[in-house]
């Protein structure tokens, strides 16, 4: 039947069917045999003075590695593994070893947020099959909990024993194909709490209060080093500015519904321990209507017609050729970003609306009295805004019209682009100089498809219809259409979550397990440990999701189901 | 501005702004007054033996009231109610009032089984402005259900105080347009535990397990009235049906996933009690392939290649030809009907393979020993399986593909038809003089839109892409193409969530608030109470599908956001 045909001709892969890591290291040998773990198992470091954050990791690790309980996705579910239990080797003891070059062991929290060019997220792994202690070696204490987080995707559960069918294994220095790999979430459209944020980037649900710092990273489970955090936009302002009180005040949903300074620095720490570095976006001048909830005259439209001005309501943008608002943005942008440990802050820039500044009395006044044209005015604000940030010693982050629309000039050259509006527009980016982080709406926009919110649409359809499925961010080439010379300026890429039809509600669900799929883009690359391309590899791929899918659910991450179950238990028969 | 232009139009409409009731009543008459609820509200009963389910729900309504906690969604969150508090009247009390000509009263379980042509399900509700004894009356403890689903609907809380700002209201005679309005829960691609199906039913999450009996019901809620339970399918059988134990052994993903006869009679009498009508499926002939893993000798095509021989995987379907499996169906349908007071089951009929019969070899001996065709046999096969439900008094329910695709010609004339394929096919069905109820895909289709089960495909794209919106749903025309003779006819309609790509992790979040759309489709009918059409109401709709939308949340229901908070608190401000 041609169905087995097909099963057996994909067995011959070099990667074992349903091997159970995300994302797949760039080398890898592994075998197909028992190795049970130790009812002792343990994990020991070899340096001497361990940051604090490594020790947390490692009590995580072995944490979630005891409770996952996660049986293997074949029929039986690992009842055909338990005839070889008796004769397997069992693992004591996995070591941690920092190369002899590294110097004085860091903080992962300290490694995770060094410059993008300098990070080492490099790692060796190797678990032997006769029972002798696995080793983990990185030159950073980073490399150490990617190895780790790679470790603990290798175990099952079955009928109370854990084990790994995939021994002996050997991963000699896995490192990332791109250094920036991230997850956007916007918690202004509509708000999320510290714990969703968190839960986000760890699992909280199911465990109980005192385990959470110990539970598993659906982020830290797929090598997602970033967390893009779009805190503020025109419907709300949920960040608490210490010297800007009243933005919060007038501009969050409610009390209840904002961010202390303290709930930010929580959210960072947290982050950071996780090797995982939080960009925080303030977008301006655009998507800024809230602003003018306490400051109405920074804002120009402020509440008008959104229709004629603004992409979504409410309509409001700043009055960007206003000395006192460029004065007032710069502080409010350093205010926030002096609070921050991450070298990025992004400051948006993404759809000006023109019409509003062209119908707006002070801005026309402003311009006259100047000379200057809207863009010309931009250049100004944005250097004065960046200006603030590259003070305190920050990469400024922008979305793609600031290159490819409005031409600003200020622009330092180590400013780095996001390209959000097609895939399509991210080699003009390049062919201006400047470094990129692919976000776009066409593979990586996690809230296409899912209705329209504007509230008298008749059939309710999204702008960026379809849904973007894994496969199809799976799919994704980030180096379409760039030189080879070019190479160098594409950092990575993120996939995102804009927040007009999601909450807390369906947080777990949208997000998981696709924002994933992306993680392996930037990780392992174009090429598979196998040699196989990446971009044919969904039938592979899919059985490794849905492992990684499945724990997330063992964590208590509410991910969603890609197949029916019966098609989850054989991998590849539910091919087409 | 155009902006508050179109809000003074939409004002003038004779539905108050954001009255909190879905779905609307047919006839209503409301003020704007405010009106407290006294800390001693209660309910009373004016007829003698009032049936314990009505007591339940009683108790069920006034915890509701007590514990929803539902701030307005204005700006404010009932701040501006507020200065109205003091001068306000209370309610002290709700009076349920049986119609003279109601003879004694019935448990709601027994009311709401009732056949669908002599279902009363009316109410009468005065709240008066006075402060005097509100009243629901109606002929049926079902319709008192229906009245008190509405009551609870109308109270927010601001600052500790419950109150109403709809004083005085009146809504006399309100029934509704269609007698069926359903949902359908695929439980077979993936499992949902018997607390998903209540939590659907009912919320679960976040009250008190004793409590759990008191919390509000999202179903209820929309006064939706069917649970159609779509149980078995190719993929799993977790139905544990006592004459024929092999079949969730070997069909089940796990004991742990299927329903025992309890676990069934559970969620019988838990909806019975909430005027909720279980309508069970098992799908035959096709859509069986999992009886294969019991019984391989009944099963056509059994697991062979499905691109060929089914429609999704895995393939096989029953060898409708063979009379000893047509026995078998007959025996196993009578087991699971003869468990259920509901007076409808339905026998499925869809997608039956063709190619599978064709390369099937036994199928093409008795077919042709007996000289039939294959939806000759087919006539046959349904004679009998529908005969065993018929002498159990239950009325068979089928998918289109019985009339319009196999001709079958032994359908009774009672039988009720689905519409699934396509809206487009309902008129050929009523023409054939069968009842319908609307399901089709192209409005009603929850799953759709989200992805595609298989697993190579490189886009992944839904068959039934797009995303069907709540906009989309709710402006089903239930009457299109259906001459004013046949009217009768239409029974009603359902949202469905197939689960290919569904589990208890996005039930919520997939199904609500969107399946509550086609609730007021199928209760209010094409008019609504103002006169105006439904299907341009949609920009009034929503503040109020906002409000149940929040209820749900707060009473623990993880219903999706359809607007940024920031527009759900400006009704109509977010219109385009």
């Amino acid at each position: 039947m041609p169905l087995f045909i097909a099963a057996i001709v994909l067995a011959l892969s070099a990667i074992p069917c349903c091997l159970s890591i995300w994302p797949i290291p760039r080398s890898l040998d592994s075998g197909n045999q028992i190795l049970k773990l130790s009812g002792l198992f343990d994990i020991s470091i070899n340096f001497t003075n361990p940051p604090q954050d490594l020790l947390d990791a490692v009590t995580r690790t072995k944490y979630s590695i005891q409770t996952d309980q996660l049986e293997r996705l074949i029929v039986g579910r690992g009842l055909s593994d338990s005839t070889a239990f008796g004769s397997a080797k069992t693992l004591r003891t996995l070591m941690l070893a920092l190369e002899q070059s590294a110097s004085t062991a860091q903080p992962i929290a300290t490694e995770a947020i060094v410059a993008l060019d300098a990070r080492d997220e490099g790692y060796s792994l190797s678990v032997p099959l006769d029972g002798s202690a696995g080793v983990v070696s990185a030159n950073t204490t980073l490399g150490l909990l990617r190895g780790l987080s790679t470790f603990e995707q290798l175990w099952y559960t079955y009928d109370g024993t854990i084990y790994t069918n995939y021994a002996p294994l050997t991963i000699v220095n896995d490192s990332p194909a791109y250094a920036y790999r991230g997850f956007m979430l916007d918690t202004a459209r509509n708000f999320f709490s510290v714990s969703d944020v968190k839960r986000t980037l760890d699992a909280m649900y199911l465990v109980k209060k005192d385990l959470l710092s110990l539970s598993g990273s659906p982020i830290r489970l797929s090598q997602i080093n970033t967390f893009h955090w779009h805190i503020t936009d025109s419907q709300s302002w949920p960040i608490q500015v210490v010297q800007f009180p009243e933005l919060a005040q007038a501009g969050a949903y409610s009390t209840n519904q904002s961010y202390t300074p303290g709930d930010i620095q929580d959210v960072v720490t947290y982050a950071g321990e996780r090797g995982i570095d939080v960009l925080v976006e303030i977008d301006t001048p655009g998507h800024t209507a809230i602003i003018g909830a306490s400051h109405p005259e920074y804002v120009a439209c402020y509440l008008s017609d959104w229709i004629t001005f603004a992409s979504e309501p409410p309509a409001g943008q700043l009055r960007l050729a206003d000395a006192s608002v460029t004065n007032f943005t710069a502080a409010v942008l350093a205010a926030v970003a002096e609070t921050l440990p991450s070298t990025m802050f992004s400051t948006g820039g993404d759809e000006l609306d023109t019409a509003c500044y062209a119908a707006d009395g002070p801005t026309q006044m402003m311009l006259n009295e100047s000379g200057r044209t809207l863009f010309e005015a931009l250049d100004i604000f944005t250097s004065a805004t960046h200006g603030a940030l590259h003070a305190l010693g920050k990469t400024a982050v922008v979305w793609e019209e600031m290159v490819l629309e409005y031409n600003t000039t200020t622009l330092r050259n180590d400013t780095i682009v996001m390209v959000w509006i097609s895939s399509d527009d991210a080699a003009a980016v390049v062919q201006r100089g400047y470094r990129i982080v692919h976000a776009p709406s066409n593979y990586f926009y996690l809230d296409c498809g899912a209705g329209d919110p504007i509230g008298n649409d008749p059939t309710g359809n999204s702008w960026c219809d379809p849904f973007k499925t894994w496969q199809e961010s799976y799919t994704f080439n980030p180096l379409a259409n760039i030189s080879s010379a070019q190479v160098s300026l594409v950092l990575g890429g993120e996939q995102l979550l804009w927040t007009e039809q999601s909450g807390p509600e369906n947080l777990d669900s949208i997000v998981w397990p696709r924002a994933a799929s992306s993680a392996e883009v930037f990780w392992t690359g174009d090429t598979l440990p196998d040699g196989f391309d990446r971009v044919g590899n969904i039938s592979e791929a899919l059985p490794r999701l849905h492992d990684v899918r499945y724990r997330m659910v063992q964590r208590g991450i509410k991910a969603i189901r890609l197949q029916p179950e019966w098609c989850a238990l054989r991998p590849q028969v539910c091919d087409g």
